[in-house]
């Protein structure tokens, strides 16, 4: 084993608009083209949402250069393992690309406002994504989509998901909490989700990318960068305070593509409140403090980070930190991943990147090492080419 | 001068409920009356925010035994005046206590549900707060309420909260953009109030107080915790990214009971956005970097720190830390002021403390140093006692 094993955390794929037709239930073909004819509608949602375009034009000029064409690999299955072959990575993890059909995803937008399309473009892209993951057998694992206006659905959702065999885990909306109609996740009624996610090991994400809206102004940007990563930490505490980690000890948490600098301070603010006398009714509910759920059932997908955030690991936790690519996205280091891992991990052990890299992942999304080894020893990366 | 001249620039007042009735509106006496009887509306209402006690009930016996009595000096003035002689503190900046009419202040909870009802409990508490404040000239600055779903109203409220002269600033409520009907504070229609503070030095302000309700769950208080002090935080990128602070180079903006080990880091994440080449674009509105805001304008009220916080006071910038007692609240120093700065303080010099104990608030909110000094060579702590 001269080369890395590495298997990516975190990246997105999504159908082009007229591939999920076929996915979608025939009773939604209308609405789902009228929704797409409706581009000024569609727009409308996006302006309100962050109000300008998230990335610079030059940065996007510069990403369609390097990337020969950009982000074709997120629909386009056989340039995908061309892109990820040559990236070096055996397998990967894979959330939603935007948009998709209704807006459901990642990003945007205040889901549910009307139910039925919500379930209608989740159920098409779940559906959507098993065939794209069943194409290259066991280097794929989806993490599904799910609804959470009714639980008995939900739970369902993700019986469904298991039974194919290709999914990683399930994807908490982001909305949670903020948009009407959706509770938050210290709501007892979520309980039969955390029982089936448990039942079955199905890991449970959130990602970096809802936010409320912010307007229509230049401000919403800077505002969207400021806070995106917080409204995918939230679910955390109130997974922690609301006991589910304490009634699912096996039930699994992954926390993706929102960085890992703020997890220590966190812990050590939840801790502390946990711990002053002051607010000792705290105790009576959790018999353990919240950093010991954290080591216990947390993992972070931890995407790109900065070089100092890596040297957190041990506080961390060796075993908790999955790196990813962000494939295909501008933000993320392909097609430049080679010369970024170099970079971050210059003073890190081999043995620690090996972990950070794929080993921490193979076993939480349940990888097949023996058969993706032979694969690694073709395509990874050298150890002696990262690391110290 | 062997003695600190101390300020604390957090501490709270309000009076009992039959005490604001001269201070309603005529109009509104019957609707108040019918408000403080409803009883079981109000818990209904404070229920469903963090649906149990925040404090354990041991902490509150202890407290009230310390305290002899507890917190009467909220609104009792002969009283408080006794407390704060004997804590040392010669001034204060008084922020509002809970309960007040219609809920208003800074915890709780929908407001605006009823704008008239809002705006009325905003008038009542500021009159009372001119006629408490107005009891010991020099030694107490209030910290005036506003309403902000009519911003002609708003910009009125200023202007007569700057006529008594008795106020050291605004308190922006917390739950703008949160509920229905209040604008976030990067819209635009907020601008006369931005130039209004500025026009009348009156510093603006957040406290920590305000979050979204949580429901009536024993998990409510913890989450309420974890994220009490990031709500505060909140309106402090919405404002750099509206350009507020590049439009209003003279308004000042402080961030009061919230703790300060949360400003490095986010203003490094703000830097980190505000630089990268992908978002360059974020450079086109502001000419300056979100740090230099703040070293331009922006104070931190920074009541009760770990004894670690204040060891990034050179980081921070030495001029923008103000120490505050909350008294008379449980959670602040009072009734162990003195045990607690001796601790906190034990390893800062002189000179650093006497800036983060008094000058900087002085300064901050005009407080007459002159008028005050020979108060605190009498009650002011002995420079040898506090500091290295």
């Amino acid at each position: 084993m001269d080369r890395y094993l590495m298997i990516s955390a975190d990246c997105h794929a999504g159908p082009r608009p007229a591939e999920i037709r076929p996915y979608l239930d025939a009773a939604w073909l209308d609405a789902y083209d009228a929704w797409l004819a409706d581009e000024p509608g569609q727009a409308r949602h996006r302006a309100e949402h962050i109000g300008a375009p998230l990335f610079a034009e030059e940065a996007v000029d510069e990403f369609q250069e390097e990337a020969a064409g950009g982000m074709d690999g997120a629909w386009d299955s056989a340039r995908r393992l061309r892109e990820l072959d040559a990236d070096g990575v055996v397998a990967e993890v894979i959330f939603p690309n935007s948009p998709l059909p209704f807006d459901v995803g990642l990003m945007t937008y205040q889901y549910a406002q009307d139910p039925g399309r919500w379930r209608a473009g989740v159920l098409a892209y779940n559906r959507w994504l098993a065939d794209f993951c069943a194409e290259t057998p066991g280097r794929r694992a989806g993490v599904g989509l799910i609804t959470i206006d009714d639980i008995d659905e939900t739970v369902r959702q993700v019986r469904w998901l298991r039974e194919r065999d290709v999914f990683g885990g399930i994807l908490l909306p982001g909305s949670a909490g903020v948009v009407e109609g959706q509770h938050a996740y210290n709501h007892p009624d979520y309980e039969p989700l955390w029982d089936v996610c448990e039942e079955l090991g199905m890991p449970v994400h959130t990602h970096s990318g809802w936010t409320p809206n912010y307007g229509d102004f230049s401000s919403s940007v800077g505002i969207f960068l400021s806070e995106i990563t917080w409204w995918a930490h939230r679910p955390f505490w109130f997974l922690v305070w609301a006991g589910v980690f304490e009634r699912h000890p096996r039930m699994r948490f992954v926390m993706s593509e929102q960085k890992a600098d703020w997890m220590i301070p966190t812990l050590k603010l939840l801790d502390s409140r946990y711990e002053l006398p002051m607010f000792r009714q705290l105790r009576h509910t959790l018999p353990l403090k919240p950093s010991d759920y954290y080591r216990r059932q947390v993992f972070i997908g931890a995407s790109f980070m900065d070089e100092g955030e890596w040297d957190t690991r041990h506080e961390l936790g060796i075993d908790k930190l999955m790196w990813g690519s962000d494939y295909p996205h501008l933000e993320g280091c392909w097609p430049n991943t080679q010369a970024t891992l170099q970079k971050i991990f210059k003073d890190v052990e081999t043995r620690d990147v090996s972990r950070m890299l794929g080993e921490t992942a193979a076993e939480v999304y349940g990888f097949d090492i023996d058969r993706l080894r032979p694969l690694a020893d073709q395509l990874g990366p050298p150890l002696e080419s990262i690391g110290a």
